[in-house]
């Protein structure tokens, strides 16, 4: 299914191209001490990350609030494509659990372009009323300053190689 | 995660000693042509049957009732291991596209037990209600008549062989 055919009021999506090797940014998505540094925009944090990078395997993201509270986000990955893609759901919190509320799907796909990465999330719902709300809590900016901090995280190991 | 760390009131269970090798019954409920034979409890029918057996792929089941009424029934595999486990789920239509309502997880298990095959198939959902509505559709005696249905399938191609 190409993302034209599914229904677009489901359906949320970061097209970007971020300056930095697909390596590295694909290393940002799946090394837990790397994806502490960028994942929630500030002034939220990471608080801790787990993750089994493999179909089936689980993650465990935990963030923190300003005011210091936790909120922990169980999901797994249904579909790991080494360096090419990415695709983890909140719909089962571990193989094969489904969780109380399946929210979201996440499809990431990582290309080469130029010297850096054309990075593309697009974000899936059940529902018309789910996609609207995740929307409206401002994904397109939470998600935008998140890929900010990702392509600041995957530069500096750029700079560091 | 076992069974039993799982909350009870979301999962229905069958578990059955079914007399016939395992890979037969494997066989019957991977193969097309034969699920259509044993897969909806009489006097309704399964229509059709198209599957793509691996992690990932899709299924399409199309019930009959008695007055003709046809009911199809998109999903995915989740998870495939050959002769030992299947697991599919309605939450998705394919890979991966949220369906409109994610209702169930099936997680069947297939082991040797003397001439026959141990045969459990652990059926999930997402909420309390949605459980208990399966149930009170008839899920026991449907997936017990499924079963017979299942049984008598796999015992024809014994004896053919």
């Amino acid at each position: 299914m190409t993302t034209s055919d599914f229904p677009a009021e489901r359906e949320l999506v970061i097209d970007r191209y971020v300056d930095a090797p697909r390596d590295l940014v694909w290393r940002c998505w799946t090394d837990p001490e790397l994806l502490v540094k960028w994942f929630t925009p500030a002034p939220w944090k990471t608080r801790s990350a787990s993750m089994d990078v493999r179909a089936g395997g689980s993650s465990m993201v935990v963030m923190e609030s300003p005011e210091g509270e936790l909120f922990p986000n169980p999901g797994i990955y249904l579909e790991v494509v080494e360096g090419e893609k990415l695709v983890f759901t909140d719909a089962y919190t571990e193989a094969w659990a489904p969780s109380e509320k399946p929210f979201m799907t996440g499809i990431l796909t990582f290309a080469d372009e130029g010297k850096g990465t054309r990075y593309r999330a697009v974000v899936r719902h059940w529902s018309v009323e789910d996609s609207k709300r995740h929307e409206e809590m401002g994904f397109h900016d939470g998600w935008g300053k998140a890929t900010d901090q990702l392509e600041e995280t995957a530069k500096s190991l750029a700079a560091d190689a």
